[in-house]
């Protein structure tokens, strides 16, 4: 018989919590220390449900946790903050197996060592329906905050990586027969292994995203060459909703518009192969690749996508309201 | 027709949202500013959900909202801390009323303005279920945190309020015939009005829990008229789980037992009015009060409770890890 939490009971499920939480003490509130030296405190927060942000179809419960983790420190890294410490509460209908649930545990406590913090508390609930709540608490030199509302013209807009990698891992795990269309003009040249392995990796851009700290630090460390650059030059956010969107987002809130450089925008061929005629699409609106959108002078974007894989100019902060070129659709509405 | 969330739309709700949030800008987190000299952060969760923690039968939408914030500032306050913060997500099936997710922000926010605090950031997401996830964050002085493994043999052990009363609002709430019960002895001394008044007192019991910052204000300006009390001699945890509950977790914490003056626990009229010979169970395990218990020194106690109205010593902290004629039941299952 599978064990599950109502044979489980609330005390067995506590104690599976506690060996992934810092909070030994179990007091009403968890104490986290005080501020470090000139940084300010940031708080970012998400929540996600079963049958709308994750399935056991598309995602293990391994995956769920390291997402789950992930998707918030990514606004975390996004404000250019580091991560301080992060609270779960979950929400589960009684017959959930044991087993999903310490893998969403495992795999969260996972993603968190990864990145250096800790699960320091949360909340176990009877739900209906499978639902994570994650709140993430970061810290930033109060010089070094990085916004959206303050990009200048004639800043670059560099992406930090791939975009419409995650929407081809979602399409991949949804549609077994797409995985041939993958591998079909690989065989071609007898690379089908390689090729199943590019299947797996493009799954796991879907399943795993990845903070983007390390593209922060390279930041820091460029500022520093560049200390000729007065104050902080940098804005931006993450790509969560889609590349169109953060970009979308960047102009209105810094009152600016943009001009995209359409030839050089990196399309990566795997969402070519996929997408076929709707390529264009997977990148600007695909979604939850994780990425940063910075905005920053040239003489620092340069070297910036110079020394980090994948990253990209893809266009530049310019006067008025308008981003060339780009259609406003479906990930627009918001903003119409 | 009744405007749902489906009609309203995504951009619609987050224009809810945003009246009630101070984050205006709208960054992927919200920044805080640094901790108070020589203060701690603390940060506390807490997940509710529709049919299990809150029902159209007995709570409006202002008190899910005034709810779902009162029981995490409770947590703040049983630490010792002063609210800095609250985040808010929320998971709505698209056919819930408008109406419904605007009380819940409004009670929500009449809440975080009582107590000098404010929303900063949230969530909007779709869920079969409705639920709220908050979480609260605040600040304690490092010398002044109340921990529950503190309490010392000697100790007083002091509860701020009455217990038994959220217990009997919410058989109120769903028992109109107790109704009845409770206005009948009234009745006799032509006191029917004032009956009717009592009714929706204890029902708000249930509905409005108070967090009580003013006992902790209290404390403070206690010790400092008593400041040859050395250190900070003071540890507890609020009853959110029940009066014998959070007895029993102290004394477990801080490995000692405790003698409750049975004779002079305080039980309200109501209650006993109300539950008859289950009075002293409702008053120790009815739970969701939200007051405080505390341990401390009987020359800390005794101006204490008799400058704070209901508060009372109910027994002392004495060695071993018996606790004198509690019974041991379902409150305890947690513990067995």
């Amino acid at each position: 018989m599978t064990a599950t939490i109502k044979s489980l009971g609330e005390q067995g499920l506590l104690k599976i919590f506690r060996q992934y939480c810092s909070d030994v003490v179990g007091d009403d509130a968890a104490p986290m220390g005080t501020t470090l030296p000139e940084h300010q405190m940031v708080v970012t927060t998400d929540m996600l449900v079963d049958g709308v942000h994750f399935s056991d179809h598309t995602t293990n419960p391994e995956d769920v946790g390291w997402r789950a983790a992930a998707v918030n420190l990514s606004d975390l890294a996004a404000m250019g903050a580091k991560p301080w410490g992060l609270v779960m509460s979950v929400g589960l209908p009684p017959d959930t197996e044991v087993a999903w649930i310490e893998g969403v545990y495992r795999g969260f406590s996972e993603c968190l060592q990864t990145y250096g913090t800790e699960l320091v508390g949360g909340d176990t609930v009877r739900s209906p329906i499978r639902t994570l709540s994650v709140t993430a608490f970061g810290q930033v030199h109060q010089s070094q905050i990085i916004q959206r509302h303050t990009a200048q013209v004639g800043d670059a807009i560099v992406m930090t990586g791939v975009h419409g990698l995650s929407k081809a891992g979602l399409e991949l795990l949804f549609n077994a027969n797409l995985k041939e269309k993958l591998l079909a003009p690989l065989k071609v040249r007898n690379r089908i292994l390689a090729g199943e392995g590019l299947v797996e990796a493009i799954c796991r851009c879907h399943q795993r995203p990845i903070p983007r700290f390390d593209a922060i630090a390279l930041l820091h460390k460029l500022l520093k060459q560049h200390n000729h650059l007065k104050d902080f030059p940098i804005s931006g956010m993450d790509s969560s909703d889609g590349l169109a969107d953060a970009i979308a987002q960047i102009c209105r809130s810094s009152k600016v518009g943009a001009k995209i450089f359409w030839r050089s925008l990196p399309i990566h061929r795997a969402v070519r192969t996929l997408a076929g005629e709707s390529a264009l699409d997977w990148v600007l609106y695909g979604g939850e690749d994780f990425e940063l959108i910075l905005c920053m002078p040239f003489k620092l974007a340069e070297p910036f996508v110079h020394q980090l894989s994948n990253a990209a100019i893809i266009g530049e902060i310019i006067e008025g309201n308008q981003i060339d070129g780009l259609e406003m659709r479906s990930a627009f509405q918001h903003f119409s």
